[in-house]
C-alpha cells in the first residue's frame, strides 16, 4: 500500500511513528514535508520541519521537547553569544548543527534539497521516503501587529521568538507562487492509495504545502481517498498555537472548522460545491458533536480519541485514518 | 614602540605572548598571520594560524595542545562522522566550530576577512592588531611523492593527516601571485620601529606571508630593524615538521640555514650581495657554534635561550629580540 502523507514538524512526524507502527515494514510510506519554516540562521539552512520528521522516525528525536536532538549540547551556541552573534532565541545544540553543516555544505555544492534531505535520511533511516514539498525556497511570513505597528516577520520569528504573542494579520508563504514542488512529489501523489493530512497546523504545515503550485490540484484529482485529522481538540490545538494562525486566515479554531477549511472533494448536501481536498475526517471523541456538520460539506467524518500519548494511541489513530480511507474509497 | 611580527601558528603564537610580557601594554604590537595553511572544511572557512594566534593571546587556546580551543567537545564532530562526511582527519571542536561558523557567515555577507578577523578579536581582545596576509584566498599545497606518484594536497593534508611523513618536493603558496596584502599591512611595516621573524616556519608560515607580492619588498625596505629567532635548534625544528619543508626548498635544516635562507639585509663581508631580509639573528645558546657563519653574510647574529618553555622565557627571547633590534639600528 502505498501511502502519502503531508506533514509538518511535532504532530505530523508522530502522527508518522504511529502510521509506521500500524502498516509495518512492508507499506510504502511517502512524507512531503513543509520547508515553509525553513530559516538561514548563522549562514547555515535549518529546516526544522524534515529534521523534526527525519529525527523523530530515526531515533534521534529529542523525545520530550519533540524536536532538536537527544543527548544535545550547546557548546556552539554559548561561543556564538560570546561572539555576539544572533538571534539567540533559536536554540540549535551542537548536534544539530552538524545536520544544518551537512545540509549546507551539500546546498552549496549544487545539491537540490530534495538530493540533500535523501544523503540525511541515508543515515537516520527513518522508513518512509522524505521528500521536501518543493526544492526551491519557500519561507513563511507572517504580518504581525506589534503594538500598532504592521510588518512582516519570518514564521520562526512569530513562533519561536514571539511565542505568537502579537496577533497575526495574515499568513505569506513567500516564494510559493514560483515554486515548483520537488521531483517525486508529484508522482507519488498520483500513484497514492492513500493520501492522509495528519493532525499538523493546517495554515503554516500542510497550507504551505498546499500553497506550492500543483500540490493541491494534484491531491483534488488524486484517484486515493483523501483522509485527514483534526489538529484541533475541544475548540484548542492539540499542541502549538495553531489557533492563533487559523485567526489569521479567518477559519474558526474547531475541529469542523479546519476540515471546512480543507473543504470536501464531494459535493455536499447542502449544496457545497466540492471544491475542496477531503473525502473523510477524523474528530476526536470529545468534537463527536461536530461530526454532523463535517458530514454535511460531504465529508464523512467519525469521532475517534485523537491524542497522541505515546506511539500505540497514534498507531491506532493511524489504523483509524486507514480504516475511514477504505470506508470513502469504497463509498 | 611600534612592533611588526610576522606569524605563523603555534610558535609565532607563544613568542607574541612572550613578546606582550617583555613590553607592557603601551606598546602596538601589528601581527600579520599567515593564512596560507586556511583550509575549506564542512563548508566552512578555517583559519588554523590568525586562530592560534587569537586564541593564545586571548586567553581561549588548548595549552597543551598548542592550537584549538580549551574546554573543548566534539559533538558536531561525531556527528558528521556519523554522516559519513570527511574528512576525520581534521580535528574541529564544537567551540572552535562557532568561530568557523561566524567566520563564513560574515564572509559570505561580504566582508573581507580583514574585518572578519577584527570582529572574531573583539571578542577575545589578543592586545595586538592581527591582519591577516591578505584577503585574497591564498592555499599552500604540498608537492608530494606518494609511492612513487606524484601530486599536490593541501599543506593541512600534508602536515596533518601525513604527519609529513612523505616526501615533499615543493611547497606552492597557490594563489599567492595574484594575492594583495590586506589593508594595513604594508602601512604596518613602513611605520614599524622594530620588525620581528618570530620562531615559526620559515617556509609555509613567514615564507607564505613573504610571498604575497609587495610584502617581502616592504620588509627589506623598511626603516625598522628586522632581527628574527631561529626556529631550529641543534638542526631540528624546536616544534612541528619544519626540516620536512625545508629540503623541499633546499634549505639545511640549521639555525645558520634558515638565517641565509631569509638573507640578510647589509652586504656580507663574506661578499654576499644583501639583498635579503634580515639585520639580526637569534641562535639557540646550543647553535653558538653557527653565530660566525651568520655574521659573515652580513646578519648580527647572537646566541640566546630560545626554548619556549613557558610565558617567561618567551618573554627573554623577546627582550633579546629588541635588544637585538636596537644594537643594529644603532650599527
Amino acid at each position: 500500500m502505498r501511502i502519502v502523507v503531508l506533514a509538518g514538524g511535532i504532530g505530523g512526524a508522530r502522527f508518522l511513528r504511529g502510521l509506521k507502527q500500524a502498516v509495518g515494514p512492508e507499506a510504502d510510506i511517502t512524507v512531503i514535508g513543509n520547508t515553509g519554516d525553513d530559516i538561514h540562521l548563522f549562514g547555515l539552512k535549518v529546516c526544522p520541519d524534515l529534521d523534526t520528521v527525519m529525527y523523530t522516525l530515526g531515533g534521534g528525536i529529542h523525545e520530550e521537547q519533540g524536536w532538536g536532538r537527544s543527548d544535545e549540547s550547546f557548546a556552539v551556541k554559548e561561543e556564538l553569544k560570546a561572539y555576539g552573534v544572533g538571534p539567540e532565541w533559536f536554540g540549535l545544540g551542537d548536534r544539530d548543527f552538524a545536520t544544518h553543516i551537512v545540509r549546507t555544505q551539500m546546498l552549496g555544492a549544487g545539491y537540490p534539497l530534495s538530493a540533500v534531505t535523501e544523503a540525511l535520511c541515508d543515515r537516520w533511516q527513518p522508513g518512509v521516503r522524505l521528500l521536501p514539498m518543493s526544492d526551491d525556497r519557500v519561507e513563511t511570513h507572517v504580518l504581525i501587529n506589534q503594538d500598532g505597528e504592521k510588518k512582516a516577520v519570518h514564521f520562526q520569528e512569530f513562533w519561536v521568538k514571539l511565542h505568537a504573542t502579537v496577533p497575526a494579520e495574515a499568513i505569506i508563504p513567500v516564494g510559493a507562487e514560483s515554486a515548483a514542488p520537488a521531483p517525486g512529489v508529484l508522482e507519488a501523489i498520483a500513484a497514492a492509495d492513500v493520501i492522509i493530512l495528519p493532525p499538523s497546523n493546517p495554515v503554516v504545515s500542510v497550507g504551505t504545502i498546499l500553497a506550492v503550485p500543483g500540490i493541491r490540484a494534484a491531491v483534488a484529482k488524486a484517484a486515493a481517498p483523501v483522509v485527514g485529522l483534526s489538529p484541533i481538540i475541544g475548540g484548542a490545538p492539540v499542541r502549538g498555537m495553531a489557533d492563533k494562525v487559523l485567526a489569521a486566515v479567518g477559519v474558526e479554531t474547531s475541529a469542523a472548522g479546519v476540515a471546512l477549511h480543507y473543504g470536501g472533494r464531494a459535493a455536499g448536501p447542502d449544496g457545497t460545491a466540492g471544491t475542496g481536498l477531503l473525502d473523510g475526517w477524523l474528530v476526536d471523541t470529545s468534537d463527536a458533536a461536530a461530526v454532523a456538520g463535517v458530514e454535511s460539506a460531504g465529508i464523512v467524518c467519525r469521532a475517534v480519541p485523537l491524542w497522541m500519548t505515546d506511539v500505540d494511541t497514534s498507531a491506532e489513530m493511524a489504523r483509524a485514518a486507514l480504516a475511514l480511507a477504505e470506508e470513502v474509497r469504497r463509498a
